[in-house]
């Protein structure tokens, strides 16, 4: 295993080009050990068949020399087996792909598989999703919520995820399905947990306290830490909420946000897109 | 400060009787010092008035000599104020209120108030909350459901609670307002997470690995982590979910529960009710 002192998380934004692979694609493999990566691939959140080998095929075309290790786990007792932990503890990145994140919580949550990936991440293998997979990173996971720029009252569920971050509640396609309201109606419910809205193509990447932004369009933080009031408590059914002074930070490639100070630092020329 | 080894966490099923003191506060009280006892009350998850002077009263008619210090936090600005810390980190005992739990999160989430009673649960004051306050005390916390034991889709809300431990999701209120479907449901969605379901006038008591119920009925326990299926990520709208194999303790007073290797123990002559 490739030695790596940090642990890495890779939070993507779904709508990646499988055919023409983007830069947040590459991105990974350069995280993981480029060539000589050790990959893991989890399509449990997706229902086609295919999706898994379609990865496979990705990794490989950007020629990493070891067959990505495909792990097919459609069922809990499949999770169940001690079998997959080998391989998960011998990967430097792993791969979760899109799909419905309650299906990977539902099938991972609490069985073997689930620890083998904790234990993998802390001794330093990169974990990357996209779309579900992104979603079902942190510990509080946003599923089956409603589109639109207004936060209202239970717009979306929030469920357990997976947990390998549990500062922030990570949103994904987020300007592509017009989820602002349902972030902010994240951030309301507990203002102490930050909000990361990520764009198609695009990446959160978490290393230590330092968020990196890489790919096509950006990434969406918002800040609660600060606000001075809300009324999420006493708004019945669907209504709108008010919130005042949440901060939000739009950060593009190359930009990175501190988690510790809740500082936001942008090139001086710019996200330097290629 | 009375030095304390143990981190201690008390949730309690809400309906306690202040004109007539219950086992769960002389229990909460025994745990922070008894009359030594210097007691912080938090009711902000409530919208009554009186609610923190009841409590300052009842904990005074118990032998308390030091007056509680009462915390009237109504607004993220009053959380947000650093003269609330050092009564905070003086506490031996911090007690949350019945209420709201959502008020709970949306007030204090993420301000130095919060932050001041992670300081002090982690240098050993016991941190105990009753209905609202006891829901608020985990990582995530269900709020808004919905009453029945049979589990539907989207029956409950999670959201991001205060966060003393990300080893279970706490319900109270349980057995009186028929929670048994809703924690089934929390449980269906990450089966890793365990389901505490607390009954009014009892108390969960984690301290470290070890919870002990005490009180007058029950605590119910939901584990998935040997579920063997559920198609929660497949059902729609709120038609109920299926799922096979949760084992379900059912706990009453003196019995313990090991969160380490999730067994039961049932005192040979059952709960020793006085």
């Amino acid at each position: 295993m490739i030695a790596l002192t940090n642990t890495t998380l890779i939070a993507i934004g779904g709508g990646l080009d499988l055919q023409k692979p983007s830069r947040v694609i590459k991105e990974f493999l350069l995280h993981c050990g480029g060539s000589q990566a050790c990959i893991v691939i989890i399509p449990t959140a997706s229902r086609h068949k295919d999706t898994g080998e379609r990865y496979q095929a990705l990794f490989q075309s950007l020629g990493v020399e070891r067959l990505p290790c495909l792990l097919e786990i459609r069922q809990r007792a499949e999770a169940c087996n001690q079998d997959y932990v080998p391989a998960i503890e011998a990967a430097t990145g792993i791969f979760l792909t899109g799909g419905n994140q309650v299906r990977l919580t539902a099938i991972l949550g609490g069985t073997p598989v689930e620890a083998a990936l904790h234990r993998a991440y802390q001794q330093g293998a990169v974990i990357a999703g996209t779309s579900a997979g992104a979603a079902a990173l942190s510990a509080i996971m946003l599923a089956f919520g409603k589109d639109g720029a207004t936060p209202k009252q239970s717009m979306a569920q929030f469920s357990p995820g997976l947990g390998f971050t549990d500062r922030m509640i990570i949103d994904q396609h987020f300007r592509q399905r017009d989820r602002l309201g349902r972030l902010l109606f994240a951030v309301a419910n507990h203002p102490g947990i930050l909000g990361i809205g990520i764009d198609e193509e695009t990446a959160a990447i978490l290393e230590g306290d330092i968020l990196t932004v890489i790919g096509q369009n950006a990434v969406t933080i918002i800040d609660g830490a600060h606000l001075r009031g809300t009324d999420i408590a006493d708004i019945k059914h669907t209504y709108p909420i008010a919130l005042s002074d949440a901060r939000v930070h739009v950060l593009t490639q190359g930009c990175t946000f501190n988690l510790k100070n809740r500082r936001a630092s942008i090139p001086e020329k710019g996200g330097n897109i290629e």
